[in-house]
């Protein structure tokens, strides 16, 4: 699988997804500037893999400080935080890695500067590496749920290249037939951004695991016709008593889900449990230009000039619909995730 | 409103649907296989257009057949016939308007054939005015549900486009706005043809029907929000049970609806209802080529080469999702279908 993000010879290289699957690109980002250009355009998506690139962003931005003194220094550092955490507001996974990345700065505040930009450059790697390691535990817990023979609906592009590597939903997938389990795949095409029919197919494709794709209202259908026997999606955020926010579209097959009897399932690392958001309705919810709506990659016109339109880019999936939250430490009822993660 | 579909100077003249909204482009058919091509093609869509049309193709053909006799004449109508039947499958008004054709046909087995010539001329014109009259009866039905300030969800197009004029579903809401109602309407864009965002916006901003375009996997979340309180949707085929053939996602719409205490209503003339089918189960969906999921409008692409893709056109929403039917009869329950039409 190609890499999403890397740290490659000093600077930060993105795959570009917002050229896939046309296009297999590399972005390359000299400054914390570019990194976050990057974060708002698309050009990397996806919960985890925005948490990965911004302290990327931070450790890339850190380099080229050349502050003397700890104060300055950090004031520079913390400057750049602001900046790559204003990308996006409802990917919590962000917040988490800036996060992070200030405690090694605050931490390391008696270091020499050269040490800590150092150390700040090894903590995004840390990042990196533990975001792969916690989506093959949660792959491997996720895919005790996956029986052979079943089909699975996705939505979006909750995948390798929505982390690091190997992916939440897509990684339970991936673990499952890896496994041996024949599975075959039900992507949602996933407007506007069809992260769906662009990323979630391609990195299937790539893998050879069975896909099929759709468009995102067609799944009700092939539910009533017992075709799709799971679903399983990424998350962008979970709040404390376990709503989710996800991908436009996620509620509407969670709903579809409820009323055919299919388990709806959620794969997420700690990262995107944020229990200081008490539930789903305290969750912001980005509204991004209509232009998303109205025409396919920026360009191609699909409806009238000046319409109106929504474009929310996600929405909220209250706990009650969710079979169970895959997490690196085992799947848990949307209701018992506070307790588990709250030391 | 621009005419869907005309007799012009001895031709069929249709508004090319395939074009919209960037380009108001006529397509002229000189003959009954370019009327078949058209209908095939999508350039003219909707069930009760699309029957307006087939009737005007079969009066279309008839006038160039230089058979002396009737039982040649006759033979090859009723070849013309079976080639625009073959065009499309699921929509039964195609197949009643073909029929009354040939009623028509029949009857007149006595008079000369120039007159039999002029009489399925005057048949296909009968046949369009009565569709632009049925819709204003339906229109005059269903805006008694429609309060004032209400917001309203159609999915697809089911306006004038997709009828002589006026609509069904959108006949409804174009109703009650005339009667003043303050309302505004939801869009789905409607995946893979886009239908409601290049039609449906289209239409209504000509008419200054407020209207907010939204992709189809936002339904849900406005519904939630509490921000849509009723759906109408237009029909292709209705069962004597009541379960209703539409396009692809109106299941979807229906089963939210239901979830969120929204009351979902069909629109569709007597032509649509098709007592000899005894339930959805057993209507013909029509499957249609996976180029229309994977490229926009033909050309350009947005998944991946080779993906596997289903793309039924259609799909079927049991009458138990329905709170009425609203005809040029009246509104019905679902159940009172049979009764109300069988005569």
């Amino acid at each position: 699988m190609v890499p999403t993000v890397q740290w490659h010879k000093g600077i930060v290289r993105l795959l570009d997804q917002s050229r896939l699957p046309e296009h297999v690109d590399f972005l390359d980002c000299h400054d914390a500037d570019s990194v976050a250009r990057a974060i708002r355009e698309l050009k990397v998506r996806g919960a985890p893999a925005i948490g990965v690139t911004a302290a990327m962003g931070v450790a890339l931005g850190a380099q080229s400080i050349a502050a003397g003194d700890y104060d300055s220094f950090a004031k520079r550092v913390g400057e750049i935080c602001d900046q790559l955490a204003a990308t996006r507001p409802t990917a919590v996974n962000l917040f988490w890695a800036i996060g992070r990345m200030k405690r090694k700065l605050t931490d390391l505040r008696a270091q020499p500067i050269a040490s800590i930009k150092a150390a700040l450059t090894a903590e995004s790697q840390n990042i990196l590496e533990e975001d792969i390691a916690l989506c093959k535990a949660m792959g491997r817990h996720g895919a005790e749920l996956i029986k052979d023979g079943q089909t699975i609906l996705t939505h979006c592009n909750a995948g390798a290249l929505a982390t690091a590597g190997y992916g939440t939903a897509l990684g339970v997938i991936r673990a499952a037939w890896e496994q041996g389990k024949k599975i075959r795949v039900i992507a949602d095409e996933t407007r506007p951004v069809l992260q769906g029919a662009r990323l979630t197919a391609w990195e299937l494709m790539e893998d050879r695991i069975p896909v099929t794709l759709i468009t995102d209202n067609m799944a009700g259908a092939l539910m009533r016709q017992g075709r799709i026997h799971l679903c399983v999606v990424g998350a962008d955020r979970i709040a404390a008593n376990g709503d989710v926010a996800n991908k436009i579209g996620t509620y509407s097959v969670a709903v579809l889900a409820r009323a055919h009897h299919i388990p709806f399932y959620v794969a997420a690392p700690y990262s995107t449990i944020d229990l200081k958001t008490k539930s789903g309705d305290h969750i912001a919810i980005e509204q991004r230009s209509p232009n998303e709506v109205t025409t396919i990659h920026g360009s191609h016109p699909v409806a009238p000039k000046g319409v109106d339109v929504f474009n929310p880019a996600f929405d909220v999936t209250p706990a009650e619909f969710i079979a169970g939250i895959i997490t690196e430490r085992g799947v848990f009822k949307p209701e018992e995730l506070a307790r588990q993660f709250s030391s």
